[in-house]
């Protein structure tokens, strides 16, 4: 099922996918087909697992079958939010593509992450906001996961029975604000064999706050396609077009950390809660004809940037100067 | 007011202190005082706004007054959660205490931030989970902000008013863990006077999702003190003491931000929402006798660890191998 966040005539629905063009009310049509079963929206659908997913499941296959009962919404009439509107976090890898693995001097071996907050989130169609104090601001085409159960310290060959579903995240990022926001310092450290003294360690250290979780920063969407649509999310093609150019052209298969090594990992020290979004790194492989996502600066060049995933659709998002 | 999120025989409730050994269940004593208001947890109350203050200070003088209509709960009775269970971010200043000034060689002079998640808080009492893989570990005692109203391009005059109020936030650290998801790689950025082509520089870059946001990393509490009990934020004593011995005295007016500054700096970029947590950086004078927070290996000594701040209460975490 292709399932969505979307707001329609002032009012925010959850919606499924019935054609090319048309969505229903999700939350409507659940309530014909189970009177008393309520999903006001994505997140309360996940919360309630397989058996919400049972109940959606059937109010497609009903809608499909009747088209007065359940009234067809057409796509051009919606305004999309991110599938998830509030997650609890989004966990972002770092670098988690083959064609890294010439660029890496020294670096860990091991899935390296940060998070997102909610409040960077728009939909498909929103507008990348952005200010000219932040420079240089580039998109990163990510296959993102949206977890569906609570995952601690799970094991690698039960992390995918935590996926819920999964969608598109354009990661925007600012190399400016990450320059900016890099300390070169001396870091105290305990001094070996005296514990309770100090030495200064010459050290290198960055904060994503500004430069990765600005408003705006984390378009998502434009669906949530659920797990059972995406047999193998290690063989999707994805695409990043600036102003109708194509620009990357890369394989969900050069991800170097694969969904279960990354659910199990980051479940070893930090609980997915459902509805939480772990997005697995950039696909930055260059077209044949394109540059490098790092080559398209939307606070300078302006947009659409739209990043497509095989099986997920397309996400596109507007630039302004705010 | 001092008010807290605490379970009590199973439940979990919103509460205000009404002596040293204290509490009421303030939901209940607002549904009492003001018939039909509701408010079910800290979060929501924040969210009412001033109104929502104005009730429950009457409830407090109400339950202040009459023992027997607003029974107290022990504050030996109660399990501490952190003062708002979920709020959609934590944001985190670094490096902002003027005893870092001789320790940076190079950085940002505005507050360069990061984001932790609501799954790494505990409460007081909670038990900080550490495992032989994340190394050292230390303790940052910080003061931290509660928003009380959404706060977007706030301008300095104006931010105080975004301020419900203060509680202390242990900003658990592994340097171990820093240290091994720091990247020296070539960054791709855009050739000078030919955009399409690209150049590596070799940079720096450091990602904070395990050595800042495991799980139990966030330890807030035990109050959120109501702003108009600390009129000035900015000369409070902090203290951590480790197994009893103090580590660390020192006082939030070696802050090198201002709390204003930080929420219109803040609010530039991300917007700020009811709940939020905005920790203004870590105290880290040491005490005559105490060695520095980074002397301090919780994974290696153990707890107690123990936070104070003037007007706050002290915030006491053990640690616990897992």
């Amino acid at each position: 099922m292709k399932l969505a966040s979307v707001e329609v005539r002032g009012r925010n629905i959850l919606a499924a996918s019935v054609s090319k063009e048309s969505l229903i009310d999700l939350t409507a049509a659940v309530e014909v087909v189970a009177p008393g079963e309520h999903f006001p929206n994505m997140l309360a659908l996940v919360e309630r697992g397989y058996s919400g997913l049972a109940l959606v499941s059937r109010a497609v296959e009903a809608a499909l079958e009747d088209v007065e009962r359940f009234p067809r919404i057409a796509l051009s009439d919606v305004a999309w939010h991110a599938p998830i509107r509030r997650p609890g976090k989004i966990v972002c890898l770092a670098l988690n593509n083959s064609a890294n693995s010439d660029r890496i001097i020294q670096g860990p071996t091991h899935p390296a992450t940060f998070v997102k907050p909610a409040s960077a989130l728009i939909g498909h169609g929103g507008a990348i906001e952005c200010k000219s104090t932040y420079g240089r601001t580039h998109p990163e085409p990510e296959l993102a996961v949206v977890i569906g159960k609570r995952a601690k310290n799970v094991d690698i060959n039960a992390a995918q029975q935590h996926v819920f579903g999964y969608t598109i995240h354009n990661d925007i990022t600012s190399p400016t604000m990450r320059g900016e926001d890099t300390f070169n310092y001396r870091a105290i450290h305990p001094k070996k064999d005296a514990p309770d003294e100090i030495v200064y360690v010459d050290s290198w250290v960055s904060y994503p706050g500004r430069y990765k979780c600005a408003d705006t920063f984390a378009c998502m969407g434009p669906w949530l396609v659920t797990a059972e649509e995406i047999p193998d999310p290690h063989n999707l093609v994805v695409e990043c077009h600036h102003k109708g150019r194509l620009m990357t052209r890369d394989n969900t298969m050069n991800l170097f950390h694969k969904v279960p090594d990354v659910i199990a990992f980051i479940s070893g020290y930090m609980t997915l809660e459902p509805g939480d979004v772990v997005s697995m790194g950039t696909a930055l492989q260059k077209s044949s004809k394109g540059g490098a996502v790092q080559n398209i600066d939307l606070n300078e060049l302006g947009g659409p940037i739209a990043v497509t995933i095989e099986g997920l659709g397309t996400l596109e998002n507007q630039v302004v100067h705010v």
